[in-house]
């Protein structure tokens, strides 16, 4: 008898048909002799619908009455599946955020979980009801309803099946796994069977958007066994875990991300304390800064280039021009289409060989290398965007032979 | 500086242009410098919206999970409006029923309120805040959520105005106060400025639907002051309170219940424990029983007439059939094309004068009387369900002039 964390998004619990399809998944778990846990997300287009009323009210409405007010659509959805679970005569029942004590800090509509309390889910589970809580809510310190902000659900499944120490933790979303690259650039892409935290992670904050990071580090920290998988067919998903790979090393995935934008400083004085100077200036703004390449400039003089978000980029020119004299640079170059293609695998670092095939499929397909970033367990290159897809299907295939 | 609660129902918060209007009767309330709390139904037709998402689901869903599911509305109704009066720099805060503590028993869908905490509500009228309470709900020794039942909102109000001891207790609704009689049926009815909690209670229970006898006796029991207003105007309404009235005797209003149907019972013996028999048969299936009358027949044998609810009728002459032998009775006649007719006044009883100035009326209208009950601030005849229109109209001129 395992203790299983099942977690639905929006667009599975969309309309009656799709609660009953969930209920259905829900009631083959329980029927197989397993404790079952179920968090839900709001239906569909029910938070967007929450939000249109509010800015009919309030263009600008205080983030704790928009979390007072989106809160509403978990328990609407916990709801509406008990009613589904009972009418095919599984004992179950509905919780939200407040009922298990999901304590949060008090940034609205953006919380972080402090703790939770299993102590009324397990006395649930001992009655051998199925228990559905209201995903992506808590309350902070003041007793006053908070939000989890994007991927909160997932974020709320995990840590309850952490708490619990769930056998599995199954996130149900509208793909069926992890494949090794996006199927829609590349349609040869494998999905994998399983994946470590550090490789999901890594293709998380790649562009792969299937599940969102915070949760997977959650995951990561408290050992929580994840998989993939869809609810609209049976197919086993892809697993995450801290697998120990035994085989030859490989890849695990190829992502792009093209919400990026480069920037070089030309001509910065070869001394000390330069590129502090030039990332202390972007931090103290909060821009994100991701691949940062120094080189040897002519004449006593070296260069800088690095990616921020594209929402960043012309922030950061001001920020930096403003700066000019202080730093000490000649010019400043800006380039917004670029885009980030990596590989992904866990071991990578072992095997000097992986870097270079890369390198080779784009030399292949004739695709130039702007920068190059590499960490254990990926390699980045910048190109240009329009060579992207390109790139990723030549690379999928120098990888995967499909 | 008064205290005061003020409570709007569904109606007038049905949507972003009444959300905005409730929030300005609101803030010139608290801008005249008054304590202001307000309470909220759910909006319009989302408890309605929110039932026929459960139909779809489940034709017979739990009672929990329907109170779990119906509660949002009220959440969703506090929230809009707060963030209108934060539109308008009015400082305003929702609090749901549980964030005030509201304990009802476990009746859930019908629950009674058995406390309530004013501590979070004080410490945020303190900040100079309109706190907003979600009405309809509060939580159960379990921790689970109930709702109140019909005129649920109400009753929240009253009580929270009770523990506030409150200056007084509004309540907005779509007519502007309590008339003489319904002015759909009698044009020239009058708006009452004051009435006691017993008129107005004898007048619920006579068909008068403004207001749910639960909140009216709940404010008659902690001297809660009361006024029926209008959210749609500006005008006074009629106040609810232990009014002593020095003047001469008057009534309050008259009012008509079609939903009611006479049974009688002909040739009962004339012995000891026979109407015993008869009202323990319904009793035992929870079938009220409203005026009773007990009347001399032939030879030996006695007749017993008395009313219910049209929707208990048939139940009530299979149950009673059933227990022929047993009450020994001759034959049962029902008739569900009656309708009662009351009029009430506070210290009637001591103004004989009044009952026969009704019965006056109807003779003047050639009106047939079937039945007759008296209490000390009523009197209700039975009459034929066609003449009850015309039976208002000809007590209200004699009355009232008009």
């Amino acid at each position: 008898m395992a203790l299983i964390v099942q977690k639905f998004g929006g667009s599975s619990v969309a309309d009656a048909g799709g609660i009953k399809r969930v209920a259905g998944i829900i009631a083959r778990a329980y029927e197989a002799g397993n404790r079952i846990v179920v968090v839900l997300s709001a239906q569909g287009d029910t938070t967007d619908k929450l939000l249109e009323k509010a800015a009919e009210i309030n263009p600008n409405p205080s983030k704790r009455e928009l979390d007072m007010l989106l809160s509403t659509g978990e328990q609407v959805s916990v709801a509406l599946c008990t009613m589904a679970l009972d009418a095919m005569g599984v004992p179950a029942v509905s919780l939200t955020g407040w009922q298990i004590c999901l304590r949060t800090n008090s940034h609205y509509s953006n919380a972080r979980i402090k703790s939770l309390s299993t102590e009324r889910i397990l006395a649930e589970l001992d009655k051998k009801r199925v228990v559905l809580v209201a995903g992506f809510q808590g309350i902070n310190k003041f007793d006053d309803i908070t939000t989890l902000g994007r991927g909160g659900s997932d974020t709320t499944a995990v840590a309850i099946a952490a708490e619990l120490k769930a056998d599995i933790c199954r996130i149900y979303t509208d793909v069926d796994g992890i494949y090794t690259a996006d199927p829609r650039i590349v349609p040869t892409a494998i999905k994998l069977k399983e994946i470590t935290y550090d490789e999901m992670l890594e293709l998380s904050s790649l562009g792969a958007r299937v599940l969102h990071n915070r949760s997977v580090e959650l995951a990561k920290r408290y050992h929580v066994n994840l998989e993939i998988l869809s609810s609209f067919n049976r197919e086993p998903g892809t697993k995450i875990r801290e697998v120990v790979r035994v085989e030859e090393v490989k890849i695990s995935g190829i992502a792009k991300d093209s919400n990026i934008a480069r920037i070089a400083l030309i001509g910065l004085k070869d001394i000390p304390g330069v590129a502090f100077r030039v990332f202390r200036t972007l931090a103290r703004k909060n821009i994100s800064v991701d691949i940062i390449i120094q080189s040897i400039g002519r004449e006593d003089t070296k260069d800088i280039s690095f990616t921020v978000a594209k929402s960043d980029m012309e922030n950061a020119r001001e920020l930096l021009l403003a700066e000019k004299e202080a730093i000490g640079f000649e010019r400043i170059d800006i380039s917004d289409s670029v885009c980030k293609v990596s590989i992904v695998g866990a071991g990578m670092i072992n095997s000097s060989g992986i870097a270079s095939k890369m390198f080779e499929a784009l030399y292949d397909a004739n695709i130039n290398i702007n920068m190059i970033s590499t960490s254990e367990i990926k390699v980045s290159v910048l190109i240009d965007e329009r060579d992207a897809d390109n790139a990723m299907r030549a690379i999928h295939t120098k990888f995967f032979g499909v």
